[in-house]
């Protein structure tokens, strides 16, 4: 049985007092603890932890048995320093993009009193990462395997932002700038690592699994589902129902270097690339919707079923060719793809 | 003989090969890879580096013996993270605090298409140290420690920081806020800890003489002597000759917390106190004449005076006392306080 968002979140407050202790021994004044227990709150609770309990859900399967309290208390522990990098990279990244909302809530950054402050914030919301590893796996062998791990995937989240940023900036459009390799690049290092990879990482090690041949075959088939994950987020932005969706695409207006647009930049004719280039990008419904008829022209919907299909399938053989006789299971990555699969929001 | 920053500097391009070779190897667009190498130049060189170099001016006085090139290429590399971490700092203050310039420099943030981009570069800059530790140290057995080490200065650092920016804001001036505890704990933490501590903590570590004792005295001597630097630096900031100083002092009109004003407020009668609350942190020059005023009728300069003989004895009590025993040397304090005993800038 899968783990719920209630027993995971149950978790959170035990962490948030170990990290609190962790600053009472420094003697950080009191109004300063509780703005970082107020931040720790407000950014890495109220989403919907897909990220975190997967770390706990693959555990479970890879272990064959239900997790004990302690097993489920470390599995969600290593599930929420997930979710911290992630809450890391969302305070900043709301900074970046200009954001006005998350999570139905006013940004960070927006909050009373925050502003620019929201920086260092995120610094701590990341050095929470280290606090943690350190108090409960400092005794375990691979200490230095989970270390290393979070840098690298850190790193490499960084290095598709600023791919993204810079491909992408939202003040200057240029659609030269664009092409399917960067497109990827972007996807693999800023979502797939950290979103797919990691978790499964993260409880193969935790598992004592987390062999040469295990990582390698959970890495060859989960950036490309972290891959065709974000491809289907695009064409969402644009195709999906927003009242099923839950939000309005602005892919579009805010430039954004997404699957949609390098697909039709593949295929556009000189006239259709001239509407392309006057009017993605720009804060304009008319300028929106023109850009739409140019999808609607190249049918991209057709495009991304075939993608999707053609993907799945590809997917699929590679979980069938899976070698299990090192603990790994064929399960992990079903239930992952299971969950994304024709996904309509 | 004290080593160069000529020859410290010279260090430096080879780290930006390292770490553009590893991002090659992850197949990082060569445009993306040229600004991550601007980044690193704009603002890891080009400040005195004095942290940076006193690993290896620590590192020679504990070896007793001139460093091999190899020696010196290690320790400078350590002394080179120090100064990544910094920039990883500043770059983010600078924004944070609205800065115009660095180094005589525009901000990082103010360049060319930067913006708020900087944000993920002051995060790639931090990155960097952990993929040279990975890269340099990984064989070494106190990896782990160096690692824990980098953590916790990193996170200490941000508390410091965290502190400061909610003690006193720019735009809400409060001196109720201040108090010379808050002030010690924003000085220990966001100055002491990575400017003076950890230099010495990493050269010990780098010879192999990081025991507990020799950590503990050095912790125990430099803690002081970094919040004695920060004392000076804010009485600097109100009087010395800026001429000599090479800029303009601004603590008074940024509202910060600083030595002066918490000494201000401890001796202050109920009229000059009133003349601090309408005029401290206000951007207008006559107002902080008034302060200054306030500060010359409370004569902080003598109280300063007093101050800086008192700290400095206390500390040569505390290096005189220095257990050699397991290989630390005097010699190291030592050369640290020169440096910066009657300081003028």
């Amino acid at each position: 049985m899968p783990t719920t968002l209630k027993e995971f979140e149950a978790v959170f407050p035990q962490l948030v007092e170990d990290l609190s202790e962790h600053c009472r021994q420094y003697g950080l004044p009191k109004n300063i603890l509780e703005w970082y227990q107020q931040s720790l709150n407000h950014n890495t609770v109220g989403g919907k932890c897909n990220r975190g309990m997967s770390v706990v859900d693959t555990s479970t399967l890879l272990l064959s048995h239900p997790l004990s309290n302690d097993e489920y208390f470390r599995a969600a522990t290593l599930g929420w320093m997930i979710e911290l990098l992630q809450a890391f990279f969302l305070v900043s990244d709301d900074i970046m993009d200009g954001s006005k909302t998350r999570r139905g809530s006013p940004c960070w950054y927006l909050m009373p009193r925050v502003g620019m402050i929201a920086i260092n914030d995120a610094f701590m919301l990341e050095s929470s990462i280290y606090v943690l590893l350190k108090k409960y796996f400092r005794q375990e062998k691979n200490y230095v395997d989970l270390l290393e791990l979070f840098h690298e995937f850190t790193f490499q989240t960084e290095l598709g932002q600023a791919c993204d940023l810079l491909t992408a900036p939202e003040d200057h459009v240029d659609l030269d700038n664009f092409s399917l390799e960067k497109y990827s690049f972007i996807v693999i290092f800023k979502t797939a690592y950290y979103s797919f990879y990691l978790p499964v990482a993260l409880a193969l090690h935790f598992c004592g699994l987390a062999t040469p041949l295990n990582l390698r075959q959970a890495r060859a088939i989960l950036i490309p589902m972290g891959e065709y994950f974000q491809v289907q987020d695009d064409y969402l932005d644009a195709y999906a129902d927003p009242a099923t969706l839950g939000k309005i695409g602005t892919d579009i207006q805010d430039n954004k270097c997404s699957w949609l647009v390098n697909q039709a930049l593949r295929r556009a004719d000189a006239s259709q690339r001239a509407v392309l280039q006057a009017c993605y990008g720009r804060k304009d419904k008319d300028a929106e919707a023109r850009v739409k008829a140019v999808f609607a022209e190249l049918h991209l919907d057709s495009v991304y079923q075939q993608y999707e299909e053609e993907r799945v399938a590809e997917i699929r053989g590679m979980i069938d060719a899976v070698d299990e006789s090192q603990g790994l299971k064929k399960d992990v990555f079903e239930e992952f793809l299971r969950k994304i699969y024709k996904r309509s929001k």
